[in-house]
Formats: structure tokens, C-alpha cells, sequence
């Protein structure tokens, strides 16, 4: 069997035992695009109105549901009902990085309540495998998935040799829950430190932020690669584009941009499985 | 000049230029009390009667708002009052881990509005330097304080060898906003990669949490150790207890508990400034 990404995101999505990664795959295949929209915006209007734009040319949308200054939880039914009309699923940006006591509360409870509305969300290895099993015990019976943030795109990150091999270690301990890595590149070729975890046929999906065409980094330390870049070059699967695409002022230029970032990243995905 | 944490609390206060580090300090010395309650409930009303009962025997109160289910904006308000009430300040324990642009919104805005209320809030190390960038442009002008995670309880974590030293020298190079560590000991020991950041004087505030006097460990990876072995043998400066107080049914029993390791961290202070 071929690694995973040589394969179609179609034969991935018929073998996936995790339910959230599985629709995310097929979602994938079924709109032609590996494009995920990240909304950071403060305002419930204008999250809603650009999600609602660039819905059609997306399979995932990255919220921070944390920055919206006016939420209010009939947001979480409006973002729903978006994600049926447009078919996408959801994925708050969560970056949970704490203890297993902790994150459980966070992911479940709370104003946002996380896990009840969220497919896919994410965590720093930092906290050690606690924090899997914490949110597991959570996400688990809902059949969502976990990212585990493998490497970082900001400029003089910690996420990096030994740091992202334990993190690769820690998913491939814990396949029923974690669905892949926030990365830049594949991790199939990170080692291992008890071999006996690895499996031949492993497909943890690689979801890669600080994706953008037209700019290089921002004043904070965020760095930019091209779709071409991060899926032919690097065979991530999911590329995140934000202000590159919402940042453009009109409807129709946000429109525009969606549509020739989902165009580049299938492109390149395309030409992948070609070769 | 003797290492900060041979000095007393006094002292330091004296000669702290960061105005949330310099309270902390005040507040310590003028109760007696290096002890800081974590309080991880779900509802508002156990989080205020929680806080008003342990609030005599506290220099600071560490809160998760964002697991809080019934929260509305009065919350704040009455966390406030309390604050003052009791004497002491707020730590929002956010474990901020994402790029600049991200956590500077995280933190200003949304429901929470952190930085308006918290006088202290911390970060994971992880996304590299951009992230105090991004905290600072907001909690600076508030005069807040930020600690960074150079360590971890938990176990199993990564926050370990060169991933602390570089937690270490990004505090070095962000002095006017980084007060201080999450960390098991202290940090000045640590070496830094450019050596023209040290100062001889430096002062780093080490908060310590994993504190317990009954127990060992929970099901999810937490591990303990006794306010004398973080205070007198590992040199921290505040020790953060949880369930290990308010986990313990009536308020008369959560107050006695409150009170019996605040004289413990205190003794514990003393006998080390005495040796």
C-alpha cells in the first residue's frame, strides 16, 4: 500500500475508523477542495457573512470562537446550519495545553461547550499524554477527532526534533482519537521510540497553517508557504489560509480568493496522487 | 545581591519595575500567604462562595473562566469585588499557545476580555517569541504581568531540557512583560544561549502548581509534591493549590484547609530566607 498521501482522499476516507476524520476526507472528495478558511473575526456578523461567502469552496472552517466580542450561544446553531447548507464541518482552533482534569472541563463545559458543536479541534503535546486521555473521555463518544500540534508556522517556534517525535509518539499511541497533526510536512518518517507502535498503513491527516500566495509573514512572527508548497512538496492534506483570503474587503474579492486558493490546493493535491 | 528567592518578599517587591509582579509581592508579604487557590468549578455560584471563603488566606486566585457554564459579564464584577474585599490579585490561568495575532485577540476580546480583569495571565513557549509580542501590545499598557510555562506537573510532559532554556531566554529578552515562570524549581541556573541577556539581579517570580499535603497523583497525570519541598527545597515562590482545598465539601473544612497550606507555604518561606 502506498503511503497515505499518494492515495486518493477517497481510498483514505474508506478505511478511516475515526468518524470525524473519515467525513472530513469525504467531504474533501466530494467538494474538490483541501481548503480549510481560518474566520478570525470579532464580530458575530462578520463571522457568519464570510463563512457564508466562502462556504462553498471550503471542507473545513477554523473558528477561534473565543475572539467573537458578542457571542451568543445561538452563534453555535447559526455556524450549524451554515455547515449543512455548505457542507463543511467544523474545527475550533483550540489549541487546548493543559492538564487532563483541565481540558476535559474546558472541551466539554463552559460558555462554548466545544465538544458538542466542534468535529475536529486540537491540542499542544506539551502537557504530556494526559491531556489525550482528558479530552478523549470527552470527544470519544461524540465520534469527533484531535489534531496534535506537531510543529507550529510562527517564526522561532519550540515545535521542532524532539518535540514534534514525541508528539508523533503520543498520536500513534492513541490512533482512536488523535486523526493527524498540525504540521508542515508528512510524519510518517519521524522515528519512534517504541517501534512496536508504528503501523505499516498509518494515515494521520496533516492540516497546515500559514498558507498564503500574495505575502511572506506578518509583524508577529507568522510565515507563509504557497498551497503548491505545503501539498505537492510537503504532501500536507488540509491547507489553512486566513487573512489571505477574508482580509480582501468585498464579498465577491473574499469570493474570489476562496475559490483560487481551493483551486491551487486541488491542483497540487492532483498533480500528488499523479505522480 | 543575594539570588532573588534568598531575599525576602519585602525586598523584591521594592525593586520590581513590573506593576502586576510588584502587587503580587505586596499582596505576599502583607498576608502572610504565598499560597495561590485554583478553583476549577462549573458554576458560578461554587466559584464565588469557593473564593470568598478561602480569600483571607490567598495572595491570588487562579481561575480557568472559560469552563465556568452559567457565566454571564456580572462575574466579573463580583470576582472584582472580592479581589478587594479579600486582598488579593487574579490569575487567568489561559495557557495562552497561539501565533501573536491570534492570542493578542484571545486575550483583549471576546466574551472574557481577559486582559481587562486578569493582573496576571501565562503562555505556553511553544509558538516562539511572537506570542509575548502579541500579549504585550495588549496587557503592557494595562500594566499586567505574564508568566511563561517553562515547566510542567504533569506527567509525561515535553516541557523539559532545551525546551525550557528557550522558555527561559525568551523571558530574559521580554523583562518588561514576562514577571515570571510556571516551573518545579527555580530558573536562574538556566543558561541562556546569548549571554548578554543575563542580569546578575534577575528576578523571576516561579509559580508552582501540583501542590498537594494527601495525595500523590490523579487518574489523568497529575503529580504532587508538599509546599515544603516546592518553597524551601525547589526555591518557588508561590504554590498553587486545587482540589487539594476546595475539594473538600463544607466551607468550614475548605477554609481550614485554606489556612493549613498557607502556614505551611509560609513556614516553609521562612525557614528558607533563614538559611
Amino acid at each position: 500500500m502506498p503511503s497515505a498521501h499518494l492515495q486518493t482522499y477517497a481510498q483514505r476516507a474508506q478505511k478511516h475508523a475515526n468518524p470525524a476524520a473519515k467525513a472530513l476526507l469525504e467531504t474533501i472528495e466530494r467538494k474538490k477542495s483541501n481548503l480549510c478558511v481560518s474566520v478570525d473575526v470579532t464580530k458575530q456578523a462578520d463571522f457568519l457573512r464570510i463563512i457564508d461567502v466562502v462556504g462553498p469552496y471550503i471542507c473545513l472552517v477554523k473558528t477561534h470562537i473565543d475572539i467573537i466580542e458578542d457571542f451568543d450561544p445561538s452563534l453555535i446553531d447559526r455556524l450549524r446550519e451554515l455547515s449543512e447548507k455548505h457542507d463543511f464541518l467544523i474545527f475550533e482552533d483550540r489549541k487546548f495545553a493543559d492538564i487532563g482534569n483541565t481540558v476535559a472541563l474546558q472541551y466539554s463545559s463552559g460558555v462554548y461547550k466545544i465538544a458538542s458543536w466542534s468535529h475536529i479541534t486540537n491540542a499542544h503535546p506539551v502537557p504530556g499524554p494526559g491531556i489525550i486521555s482528558g479530552l478523549a473521555s470527552v470527544g470519544r463518544p461524540l465520534g469527533r477527532g484531535l489534531l496534535l500540534l506537531a510543529e507550529m508556522s510562527s517564526k522561532g517556534n519550540l515545535a521542532t526534533g524532539a518535540y514534534t517525535a514525541e508528539a508523533v509518539h503520543m498520536a500513534r499511541t492513541h490512533r482512536d482519537f488523535v486523526v493527524g497533526f498540525i504540521a508542515m510536512r508528512r510524519m510518517e518518517s519521524v522515528p519512534t521510540p517504541d517501534a512496536s507502535v508504528v503501523d505499516e498503513d498509518e494515515d494521520f491527516l496533516v492540516l497546515t497553517p500559514g498558507v498564503g500566495l500574495d505575502v511572506k509573514g506578518d509583524a508577529m512572527g507568522q510565515q507563509y508557504r504557497t498551497p503548491r508548497e505545503v501539498v505537492f512538496e510537503s504532501g500536507c492534506d488540509v491547507i489553512i489560509v486566513g487573512r489571505g483570503i477574508y482580509g480582501k474587503g468585498s464579498d465577491a474579492e473574499v469570493q474570489a480568493q476562496a475559490e483560487r486558493y481551493r483551486k491551487e490546493g486541488w491542483a497540487a493535491y492532483e498533480d500528488r496522487i499523479s505522480t
